[in-house]
């Protein structure tokens, strides 16, 4: 189980890197215990580790020069978004400085008749789409949590529409990141395609900090659809639920979102929302389209899930009822945690192949009987990926310990099964060992590239590979 | 003007190199001049620039077997597909080994419930969709030539219909290469979607044979649409064929294909394919989905192209009216060059944004008239990316300066405005100096990971930066 163990030595207000940085942001660098504490622990179960202190730079320019100062003083550096990575991602393993890039938080353009946007960092995702709210427009990836712009790229971000719209991956036009040496790059264009030499755009989406600091990012944009409607749909048995999505997946039906959750979350949705589901395997379906055309959709859907066992589709019509519907969804994570006070929760991520599913969800949940733990079943299904929410008590190791290996044995069943031990939430260093097994050599290549830009091993040092 | 100029002594029947490949593959190593010259020369106007030896490889453990032995004796390594590039992507600039992939052209999987497949890099995408033929699915990335699946992924290659179905950027799940020391890596799973590390996968999808060689290749398939109709459009204007584009576009109509010829271009066609199509600006599209959708789509498309100047759709309904549709636009490399037999096309690839277009094409049209050029221009408009097919006297040094001047003046045109020198076809030899002026300093960057990977430079030297 990766846990840090290194502690490096703190810095104190008296050391060069901390004066240097003080000089060149004055009282936008602080050490205050409270926030150290705050950027030192994401929404994960692992244990905090905190910098030594934190920066909030206003500008591209101002990284240039953070980055330059720790670069000359052989500080890590970690790069914030708003805190909610899943695997330790910002965890300051070895100290350093935390870039926290929330004061970066402009929308710099919106070319409406392109459908793209230009935004810095640490726009969240709701804050843009409110930006862009008399446009037509939107911006579809979803991740649950309002996380920034920056951070859902760095850690290739995704959610509950990813089934119709992609990942971060698909996206993300370019960014502006900021070197270990301090050079600035540009990736990408706002052209749709291009053949002009490597990804650089795709390889800094997911590197999760390790490779420099994402300042700025282009993203696509879509137009709102014509026509949106939502609803749920219980089950009489996970199997029927999990064969609906299958079956709606490989007949191609363009669904916008689709979402299951097992009884125990549906439990856990109605204690925290407030709300009287049937305690039964329920998917959550979003449809868009023209109006023809989203009607269309659902009525397939309807007709293979009355199949599989479905009662039928709960419609949210009115946009107020649709937003409670996907708030309902967004907040499983409070909502299990809510199902036992006082803990947390170690969420597995794993993807599998469409055919896959059924099998891999079926046999987890015998595990998780196995296991005795609380355990609901969460995820985007789609896409093939679900999440174990692991309830587990904080300071209990021996329960940490059977929450892990529960977490193991489902990421070696994805693999098997041709699959990725996360589909959205990254490795940080969480899940250092498990992308290992998944890509064997191929990590060594990742850490040739990184040791290639950032051969001192400032740049979020600790996560996705061993350094 | 980039042309290559660097002649490496050239290698003979006794040069180590030649003689232990030889033992590894027998009568699979060739340095017979017929067959040189076909792997020294892509479909470009770039001069011919031929390997020492090319070999024919079976497997990926043959693979390594040549790369090792050319590592040893820093012999360059080129791979090969069927020579379709466009940029001398494939010259042997320095000499060296060209790897033809053409016999390892098995397709390895094919996994009809999750609409995917592994190929070898060999297979062509026309041999791939015949081998899936039966099983209701195909493989839709289309380049118009019939070029393999490992020089697509190599180009990062598209064509007509990524407008709806994306580039080989967003179609391929992983690849095996075999890197310049022998080690094979795989990168991706079969999940549609990973965070798991650096994405790899897309830093070899365009990477051009520079970072290793790649021999397998995981693809998205798609289900054969229910409804598929196409058709022609002829416009009175270019401006109102490529405002129907931006406008349909911009109403986010799933087009699945979207193609303007220009009045030019429709001459060559007609007589190329022995058709007679009115010689106006042309589009022609397809639709695919339900029989409702697509008929949606094409009633929202034929009303804008109508307030644009358009004369009826003339549709194409039977597949093989169809096919001879398609294969008329997919001829219009050969069709242009018959407009002046004996020519050779100089062919740009500018991609902008799509509200940029009109005035991309309009002013160029200007530039083209000004040239005194024979130039055809098509496109894929609905990515914002179209090609002048530059006629040149391949002998006359003056003319392919011209030619270039056009080339040079229309990439600076799309960067101006926001894109980028190459759509589709890749940077070769023949753009290097266009993405230095688009990407600055992120072509160091890039130059980095190459040294990191390959520090002889002996993967495809001299290819889409300098070296």
């Amino acid at each position: 189980m990766s846990q840090p163990t290194v502690k490096y030595p703190r810095m104190d207000a008296h050391s060069p890197v901390l004066r240097e940085l003080a000089a060149l942001l004055g009282d936008r660098l602080t050490s205050s215990p409270a926030v150290l504490e705050r950027h030192g622990q994401d929404e994960s179960y692992h244990a905090p580790c905190l910098p030594d202190a934190v920066v909030f730079p206003e500008s591209t320019g101002e990284v240039v020069g953070i980055v330059q100062i720790c670069a000359r003083h052989r500080a890590p550096m970690i790069p914030y978004g708003v805190g909610t990575s899943l695997e330790g991602n910002i965890a300051a393993l070895r100290g350093g400085i935390c870039l926290d890039m929330g004061r970066m938080n402009r929308v710099l353009e919106v070319n409406a008749e392109d459908m793209d946007t230009r935004v810095e960092a640490g726009v969240t995702r709701k804050q843009l789409n409110a930006h862009i709210k008399d446009s037509g427009l939107f911006f579809p990836v979803d991740p649950g949590a309002d996380a920034t712009i920056g951070g859902m790229t760095a850690t290739c971000a995704s959610g509950t529409t990813a089934v119709r719209y992609g990942t971060m991956r698909d996206n993300v036009l370019g960014v502006t990141a900021v070197l270990a040496d301090g050079r600035v790059i540009r990736t990408g264009t706002r052209a749709r395609k291009s053949a002009a030499g490597y990804d650089l755009t795709r390889l800094f989406v997911g590197s999760e900090g390790t490779l420099g600091v994402i300042t700025e990012i282009g993203l696509k944009l879509y137009g709102v659809p014509q026509a949106i409607s939502s609803a749920v749909c219980p089950f009489a048995t996970l199997a029927g639920a999990v064969d609906t999505v299958i079956q709606t997946i490989q007949h191609g039906i363009p669904v916008a979102r689709i979402e299951l959750l097992d009884e125990v979350m549906m439990e856990g949705v109605n204690r925290y929302s407030k709300l009287t589901y049937p305690l039964l395997p329920t998917l959550f379906f979003e449809f868009h389209g023209t109006a023809a055309s989203a009607a269309e959709q659902a009525q397939m859907v309807g007709e293979i899930a009355r199949e599989h066992g479905a009662a039928e589709f709960q419609w949210a019509l009115r946009p107020e009822d649709r937003s409670r519907l996907w708030q309902a969804r967004h907040d499983t994570l409070y909502a299990g945690l809510a199902l036992r006070p006082g803990s947390k929760a170690l969420i597995t991520d794993v993807c599998v192949p469409i055919s896959r599913l059924a099998e891999c969800i079926l046999e987890t949940r015998n595990d998780i009987e196995a296991s005795g733990l609380i355990v609901p079943i969460v995820g985007h299904v789609g896409d093939g990926n679900f999440h174990l929410l692991v309830l587990v008590d904080p300071v209990d190791q021996a329960e940490i310990e059977r929450a892990w290996k529960l977490n193991k044995r489902t990421v070696e069943r994805a693999l098997a099964l041709g699959g990725t031990c996360t589909g959205e939430h990254g490795v940080g260093h969480g899940k250092i060992g498990f992308v290992e097994i998944e890509h064997g050599e191929a990590v060594t290549v990742m850490r040739q590239v990184k040791m290639a830009l950032d051969p001192d091993n400032l740049m979020n040092p600790g996560k996705i590979f061993r350094q």
